[in-house]
């Protein structure tokens, strides 16, 4: 009995996704994956490699020795309808004529929502959408949640013991967590194109925030500091980071901390300060952001209903009586306390790392 | 190329173990398994399915007909040569001359510890022990602490948030956890022999602490209780329950609690209350011990050194500041935060359990 033929758009759309796991550096473009079928077999194979770098579906087109004349085309989005970087991959399609594209998912960019495909209907050319659809869009959460909600997807990073404490009650905290567990911090920086943290960090830990210990590169830095407390000596500013304050701040703070490399962004009084950040961290192509913060901040996010995704490092230890990341946050009724769903665990060295979604993230 | 003999040994205890874990309610005495094997084949099979009836050796015998002549005999613990409710087995054994017995262990038990390979040895049979030694001293770790250390295997269960907590500020709790998580704590308490709870746990939320969602009795039931607050209509003293409590408790309280169905135990004042309750249990034939209290009892437990396994369930959500379980430990510094090792987890529901062993815990 052959395999019904909506099995076989579902393989061939995972073989695509393989391929947009190998994007090193797509942000603030979305990761795609693209493979050409005809007769049964593979004929090309493309993924978005870099910002500013041919289209998965040009390098598939490419590989395929630019013929694809009756071929199938499997591409995890939507092909782009406008002109950015490269030309629209809707015409180059076109003029190859393919016998059928099927898309992973519809693009959330107004530019494009649904003109990419249209362009190939019209053309003749059979289309189908929303194959592996939540696979494809879960690679592209943050380009998603960026494109859709004007603001970056964000995912707060914890280390806490079993008891969920950050730090014994004198305040002792070095470490809560394990080699390998910072190794993963790292490698998470590296995924994201922001890492916020708050002035109060800033000042009692003086960290790099940077990718040190995993391949790739540092991301965007941010601080949070409405009254511009920052030393400008902090290891942080040094390679630029970004430095969210109020207008009720002291200006004449401003220079020293320019010239040790911050930006300093202003929000106005009565604009909600954590929603105005992510909005402008948008505006600087975050895709993605991760927290790492202390309890205040921590809590202010989750508080304010804008976190996407917990990562949260336990250490197999019980601290006791001492500072938690959510002491900033206080429920009156057991129906008020937000909850994860999709909870998948994994070893980190001696330590566990739990992530999940907030069930008050908005669907992809 | 043949197998080497240590591997064909364990692959025999392998299956003993396997067998020893048919054992329905063995406590006091320890879980056993044994296979007979001639001539590569595996002759008898026996395990000790219930105290007072036959143990493993015997039930092996008898499946091989009761010829065991020059066979092999797989025991997951050193057959004994006491007369306790049943005959020694090593002298069943020896009159059935097999070739080889292979032990896991030598038994803990000071009125065996050696002496059943002994005789095994002084008749001429070859003797081996220590066999998955680990996985055998695993499954008889209760056994093994109440004969090694006069004390039971002490598990402490909790259910919290991912952030620790096991109440909101306000006292509420229901319900942290989920379905799945309760049948789970009752198969956890049908696989103990004794289930210990504090009087405010007692007082506040007047629980049964039977075993109703799962298959399996109901353990003895213990409650601390200093001053004798116990309300003799308490539904935990229906059907019997342990109350410990000091020699400065009023003893006009007793009578009434007594009717209700409790035996009240009084720990004299200068001994260690904890150590001698658990001495006490370790009396009354308890290998096993769980512990489901108050942040109070759980604090002081971990505190004192006294628990060898946490088994922590942990639900999806974070209840922020609140009351955890270990809000009556407090330490100064990392290096005295209690640790733990052989971490399992694994999903009970939508929630998540985590098991460890305290590294206070005594080597088996």
């Amino acid at each position: 009995m052959p395999l019904p033929k909506s099995k076989i758009d579902e393989y061939y759309m995972n073989c695509a996704l393989e391929l947009a796991r190998n994007g090193r550096r797509c942000s603030p473009n979305p990761r795609v994956g693209c493979v050409i079928v005809r007769g049964g077999e593979i004929i090309g194979r493309g993924w978005h490699d870099i910002c500013g770098g041919p289209h998965a579906e040009v390098e598939a087109v490419r590989d395929a020795g630019g013929d694809i004349a009756e071929a199938e085309v499997y591409v995890t989005l939507e092909p782009c309808s406008h002109y950015g970087k490269t030309p629209p991959c809707a015409d180059m399609l076109v003029e190859h004529r393919p016998k059928r594209v099927v898309a992973g998912m519809t693009d959330p960019n107004p530019r494009v929502a649904g003109r990419g495909l249209e362009k190939l209907r019209a053309a003749g050319i059979e289309v189908k959408s929303g194959v592996l659809e939540k696979e494809c869009k879960w690679m592209n959460r943050g380009f998603i949640r960026r494109m859709s909600q004007a603001r970056p997807w964000v995912t707060v990073k914890c280390a806490a013991s079993l008891d969920g404490r950050v730090a014994l009650s004198n305040g002792e905290s070095r470490w809560v967590t394990g080699t390998e567990a910072r190794v993963c911090v790292h490698r998470m920086r590296a995924e994201n194109d922001a890492v916020l943290t708050g002035v109060g960090t800033v000042i009692a830990d003086d960290p790099l925030l940077t990718v040190r210990d995993a391949p790739g590169e540092t991301p965007l830095r941010v601080i949070l500091d409405r009254e511009l407390r920052t030393p400008p000596e902090s290891k942080i500013l040094a390679g630029g980071a970004v430095i969210f304050t109020t207008e009720a701040a002291p200006e004449e703070r401003i220079p020293a901390l320019s010239a040790a490399g911050a930006v300093v962004e202003s929000i106005p009084n009565g604009a909600p300060f954590l929603g105005e950040a992510l909005k402008r961290l948008c505006a600087m192509d975050v895709n993605y952001l991760m927290v790492e913060a202390g309890a205040g901040v921590t809590s202010a996010f989750i508080k304010e209903g804008l976190c996407d995704e917990l990562a949260l490092f336990l250490a197999p230890k019980l601290m006791g009586r001492g500072l938690s990341y959510t002491d900033g946050l206080e429920f009156s009724s057991m129906a008020e306390v937000p909850r994860l769903r999709d909870i998948k665990y994994t070893n980190c060295g001696e330590d566990l790392l739990i992530r999940g979604v907030f069930e008050c993230s908005p669907d992809l």
